[in-house]
């Protein structure tokens, strides 16, 4: 009886908080390109086998009180990809695969949440961990009959004219077939952008500007503008998932009264995915819960007027946590010091130093470092037969052969090693693209209640515009 | 702002309503073996293609006002079996895979939710699709260390003595060791059990019973007793899962004062699974959908004392739905008219008609008829070459290679078929075992509210109870 009280009483509570609390006016809405849920579910439980148990390590937004799955499947395809599985979770409309922010006629533009913000008054951010162009973010700024359109996408981010963008830069910041335009960059300026390299300029330039667009450093885009590093290989003085989501919301701060909508994606699960490379995924995972973490420090003192969602926008990889036996053995990735990605380069540098001389003690000492093979990982024979024939195929002379995912092309030893490392850790990739499954929705905050049922991602921008007032 | 006032309302008349209404009254706990979330969206995904579009076609127990997902690895392994999950399930505790109600150093016993009604003098039915005795119903009534004591599992059912009982039948009605004892039948009927085999049969002896075990009709368990027919196999007589549970309703409907607990398994989704048999698996999602409906319209009747909560067990063949494409083609599976098991027994009625002289060309038409291969689904040459091979290899005076799955032997040939269908329909499989994903929880009705937060399958008995007010 004393609990029907209780629960009486907090629902009294709640409904004269509704009554008189606000509506969301500080919005979150992180997206994990690629993150199904197995990619949650097995980053726990890659922590808590890091730990030296069996069960999950809780990241912080598996914990928000509402937690529920979504439906991503396309106008056109059983499986989405992100272009339009983007659009869903930006304007609350399916299309067409491959199209940015319109219908799946492609002839007429879609709004976003986003923009939708603007309209009532919040300032916007806008951010990503890859090109600030690619289709997630474009999504909510940008109106093109295909993804593959970075310059038009860069001009439409300049229109659209939200306050904050961050990523790692501009795929194509000039179009060969304008060359009167200037670059983007210079456009952005004209647009009234202040551009900022790195976090640090952020902080330097952020007070007087009016719009920023914060991106990687020179140097960092000189190596790969594509994206930020991946988690696993970052190194001192890389910009941060974390670092962007603090910029975002000290910029879109600057004016409190006017609320804010700001997007962040963590963008490399997917690259991760495609590459099927399980310790960089979770890696990955951890990283964007590292910057959701920053969205709950906000949260937290401002808990009745921040609504706070997590989602994704499909799964990649049809990932598959255990392989056979009823067990996992995650605890053997932790012997994984890199990318698939990074190692791939380890070697091709390896190559460059050598004049192209690899022996086979330098290849095993690699594997040996950066995956603990031999050392930490005992190998069976069928495996080590395998890197063996590999090296004796690609190395020495020979030219390196490549294997090429969606976003990266790797050498094939490296490939070989990711796969051994998949076995040995009981971890399963159906394939390297997409896969039509369930995506998890968490929310925290104002409006999070409206996450309780299994919804479908094109209901998610109308639940937080409802949440906020924005339509 | 009218908006605001309503949500306000609504939320005045929950707190009132919590204040003043009932606890959950009468619940049922719904489990589908296997059933991860793919298997879910793949049903409802199955059939949307069914009428011809993309999307899905939702299941009833999906649009539930929540719905989220928990957490499945049992205490010894990341990968948890039945035996451990139902464990968790039934008793809010972990366990050791294999073990039925005890502790994972199995010295003592871990008493279940169904323990907790009955103890509060609430009514308590526990059925299936498969065997009384088997791992999930088990662990809801029995305490043993080992899932495969069924003799023993079978007097702990009488000795629980619940209301209710339903599946296949006994599967080990008689121990060997123990000739001295009657077999378990005999035992029912001294503990107060009316046995009733069939629905009809329930039907007619349910007035007078105290207490009451539904089974199978004899004739299908001495075709099969390990489990009723697969829905898509189903033939007119034969026992369902929605009669089980109309069956179950009505039985412990008798003094509806007392309230009622029921536990209602789909228990071949997982068998099916285990086959990579995908029509199979989506046809039994169906199956447990049918049997929802049953428990729905009592809710519709008693909406503010009853809950339905529909969950499992855990993920069976990591299943993914989208192979490589950015697609699906689940309407392949359309022309897939019997079960892959009951086709091999299809296969197996050929040999044994002819003397074992098969025919290409009989083999060649029974995959028509019973797969749609050449007439309604193209194949490659590929996809021929290897069926016509596995023809070459095993038929025409040769003796039938079998492929075994966890619970069913299957003709090589049905097994290739399978494959087939399974690549036309862009449907993958990881493993013929479990998987460490996630499984769905869906509730309605007194308490739903509970299951807003991802969860841990040991927290759900434990929310039941508290709904309904067992401890």
């Amino acid at each position: 009886m004393k609990r029907i009280i209780v629960s009486a009483w907090l629902l009294l509570v709640l409904a004269v908080g509704t009554l008189f609390g606000q509506e969301a006016k500080y919005v979150f809405y992180f997206i994990g390109d690629g993150m199904g849920l197995n990619q949650v579910n097995g980053a726990e439980a890659y922590r808590a086998e890091l730990e030296g148990r069996i069960g999950i390590q809780p990241l912080l937004f598996t914990q928000f009180p509402y937690a529920t799955v979504a439906t991503t499947y396309s106008a056109t395809n059983g499986v989405t990809d992100s272009a339009a599985s983007g659009t869903a979770l930006a304007t609350g409309h399916k299309t067409k695969n491959g199209v940015i922010g319109m219908n799946k006629e492609r002839d007429s533009v879609l709004t976003s949440v986003a923009v939708w913000a603007k309209e009532n008054g919040a300032r916007v951010g806008i951010s990503t961990s890859v090109s600030v162009d690619h289709a997630t973010p474009s999504a909510f700024y940008a109106h093109v009959p295909d993804r593959g359109m970075y310059y038009q996408i860069g001009k439409d981010l300049i229109k659209t004219g939200f306050d904050f963008y961050a990523g790692s830069d501009f795929l194509k910041p000039v179009d060969r077939k304008a060359p009167e335009e200037a670059p983007l960059y210079e456009q952005c300026r004209q647009g009234g952008y202040t551009i900022a390299r790195g976090y640090k300029e952020y902080r330097k330039r952020a007070r007087k500007a009016e719009k920023i667009i914060l991106l990687q450093s020179e140097e960092a885009s000189q190596r790969d503008r594509s994206s930020i590093p991946y988690a696993i290989d970052r190194e001192n003085g890389d910009l941060t998932l974390a670092e962007i989501t603090r910029a975002g919301v000290n910029f879109l701060s600057k004016d409190l009264s006017k609320g804010f909508f700001f997007m962040i994606e963590g963008g490399k699960i997917d690259w991760a995915c495609h590459a099927n490379d399980a310790a960089t995924v979770f890696q990955e995972v951890i990283d964007l819960d590292d910057a959701v973490r920053v969205a709950y420090e906000f949260y937290e003192q401002h808990p009745d007027e921040t609504l706070i969602v997590v989602t994704a926008d499909h799964e990649t990889g049809g990932l598959a946590l255990g392989t056979g036996a009823y067990a996992l053995n995650l605890q053997a990735l932790k012997y994984q010091q890199m990318s698939v990605n990074k190692f791939s380069r380890l070697l091709n540098d390896l190559r460059a130093r050598t004049g192209n001389k690899v022996t086979w003690e330098m290849v095993r000492r690699a594997l040996e470092e950066n995956f603990g093979f031999w050392t930490s990982l005992k190998l069976s024979d069928k495996q080590e037969k395998r890197l063996r024939k590999t090296f004796d195929e690609n190395f020495l002379n020979k030219e390196a052969a490549l294997d090429a995912s969606e976003y990266q092309k790797d050498e094939r030893l490296a490939t070989v090693a990711k796969e051994i490392i998949n076995e040995i850790a009981l971890v399963g990739w159906m394939s390297g693209s997409h896969s039509d499954a369930y995506v998890p929705v968490f929310a925290i905050g104002a409006g999070a209640e409206k996450f309780c049922r299994r919804t479908d991602n094109a209901e998610i921008p109308l639940k937080i515009a409802e949440a906020a007032g924005w339509r």
